[in-house]
């Protein structure tokens, strides 16, 4: 670091994304990215001609994004916000939602990226644990005292709260904005989609780089009231209002207005994921009921990042987290049903 | 805005973009945008098979991208910083090193994100007026008292300060950050690149969205010796690390590689402006000698704001700003010739 730097950045631990390996190739089971490619929609809009219009810069309001995602969730275009990934978006929720009075609240375990942000951003926070099955009590979360970050189902254990419980969760906060980051919702059914109207604290954060493929075209979404969704606008010309590229923003559309294809592969994935489940059951894991496209699992008796280790020796990259409590777990995307596969396979042998 | 919004987000006058319009089109020369097509370079890299790719997540290194940077300057790759646009650089950098303690230093009339930026990070800032012919007085932040924003050329007057004014305000500001934000000065021969190796707190922030025609592919970089790129890099961590897509990423990368078609096209642009200077001189207009791709021009007894709807009447896009000292100024991106020739052509009838 120079001598430049702030003391909150100093302070701040920067959050570790999953290994992005550019040299091998692996088996790549570890940032729960989408087995199968785009939408061929999606292909058709990348192409020579659209990159001649680059030389200008994208809409700012990503009007075509925006109503292709509010017309898929039966909304309007106002109380959609479109964001470069939904790190950005989770990243402008706090500067335009969190004060630093109030103390921001999430869960122990959960998206490791909530208390870099709040650090990063010089605010206090909260982290409650998670019971010891690692659900969400929601009693933990009616203080009332700040934004409450809920990642639903929660990450890395894939754990859902239903919609009455997030009900719950925003009737007992209505100071604070409720975020409900709902990065795998499309995996289960527990969406709160259905509450935005009703709670005007509700803010639910979206992604198109898991169901839809595009973890690498940058594109998150956040749903909420009109007033909310103004606020995060009014924080993203605050900050950089160009914040998608021209091509992304109609990648995303692409990809949203094909029902079909989307509803196809998630559906596969949600297959492939019970079949995963049973056969590390079979071996002996235990894992926890997924919502989301990812599986948590451990067997007792072997050490987590050991299992790791020798996963990646043998070409596949899972997912494994140092903390204490979750140690002996392995985040394991959903893949194809040959990765999969060989992914038991693997593991099979590893653990005789 | 709704009632979970924070204090400094109220307070915060969000920037506002040149218009972007997405109905009519214009002759568009009012966000000094390229007026030519990207390299047949860039072309190449946009298509579907790189489109079936966005199902993995971009490289947080960006490694492809700084490489080429990096090998274009004569400069390390650990020199380089990638951002999404300049706009997030510029971004990152208050929050990488304005200290709350400190005051940011720009001057009145220059890239009117400055204090956009300072107030919605909460910081305190001090807007320096430039001297009645809009030139830096560089005595004037010789201070030392907060990170120092210099657009070189500056914008919208288009006027560059030399490298031996740059290297005085660096010499004078051994304490803080010195940002000299080069978005135009491939349009010049003033860069700061030379000081690089010299000055430990030299940032120079640097876009593609102008010289490489790619403002929509939103590219920014910064260059600087290892440790504030290292922080750099730490806040975009804390941040969004996953900040660029994968296509711009690859579009970046053979825009800086096609040195031949930079070089041509940059020419043009050069002598387009020439000509275009001149022919505004004709028309009795007062043209600033500019840097840049674009030129800040007034004419005695008509209104800025007059002008400027009349060319858009007219289908003519420029910029005009309603800040008091430069309320009679358009600021005019430099077209093609036939653009150029078109304004000409129009201007000369309304004035008459």
């Amino acid at each position: 670091m120079s001598i430049f730097s702030t003391d909150i950045l100093k302070k701040t631990d920067a959050y570790v994304p999953g290994e992005q390996p550019q040299d091998k190739s692996y088996i790549k089971l570890n940032t729960n990215e989408f087995p199968f490619e785009p939408s061929d929609a999606v292909k058709a809009v990348v192409n020579s001609e659209k990159a001649a219009d680059l030389r200008l810069y994208s809409d700012p309001t990503c009007r075509v994004l925006k109503n292709a995602i509010a017309e898929n969730y039966g909304l309007d275009a106002e109380n959609v916000f479109c964001g470069n990934g939904s790190d950005e978006v989770l990243a402008l929720s706090y500067l335009a939602f969190c004060k630093k009075e109030d103390t921001v609240v999430f869960p122990d375990i959960s998206y490791g990226f909530y208390p870099v942000f709040a650090s990063f951003f010089g605010l206090t926070y909260k982290e409650i644990p998670l019971k010891d099955d690692f659900s969400i009590d929601i009693n933990d979360y009616f203080s009332d005292c700040g934004t409450v970050y809920i990642a639903n189902p929660n990450a890395p254990t894939g754990l859902a709260l239903n919609t009455e419980q997030i009900e719950e969760i925003l009737k007992n906060n209505p100071n604070h904005v409720v975020v409900i980051d709902e990065a795998y919702c499309d995996f289960c059914d527990c969406t709160a989609i259905g509450l935005i109207k009703k709670y005007e604290n509700l803010l639910i954060v979206r992604t198109f780089s898991k169901s839809y493929a595009l973890a690498g075209a940058r594109i998150g979404f956040a749903l909420g009231n009109k007033e909310l969704i103004t606020d995060l606008e009014k924080a993203k010309f605050s900050f950089n209002p160009y914040n998608i590229n021209r091509l992304s923003i109609e990648i995303g559309a692409a990809a949203m207005n094909d029902r079909e294809y989307f509803e196809k592969t998630v559906a596969i994935i949600k297959e492939n994921r019970d079949k995963l489940t049973n056969d590390l059951k079979e071996l002996g894991f235990t894992v926890l009921p997924s919502g989301a496209n990812f599986v948590f699992a451990k067997k007792d008796g072997f050490d987590g990042e050991q299992l790791y280790l020798k996963l990646k020796e043998n070409g596949i990259l899972v997912r494994h987290f140092s903390k204490e409590r979750i140690k002996d777990y392995l985040r394991i995307t959903v893949g194809t049903k040959e990765q999969n596969a060989a992914l038991i396979k693997t593991l099979g042998r590893i653990i005789k």
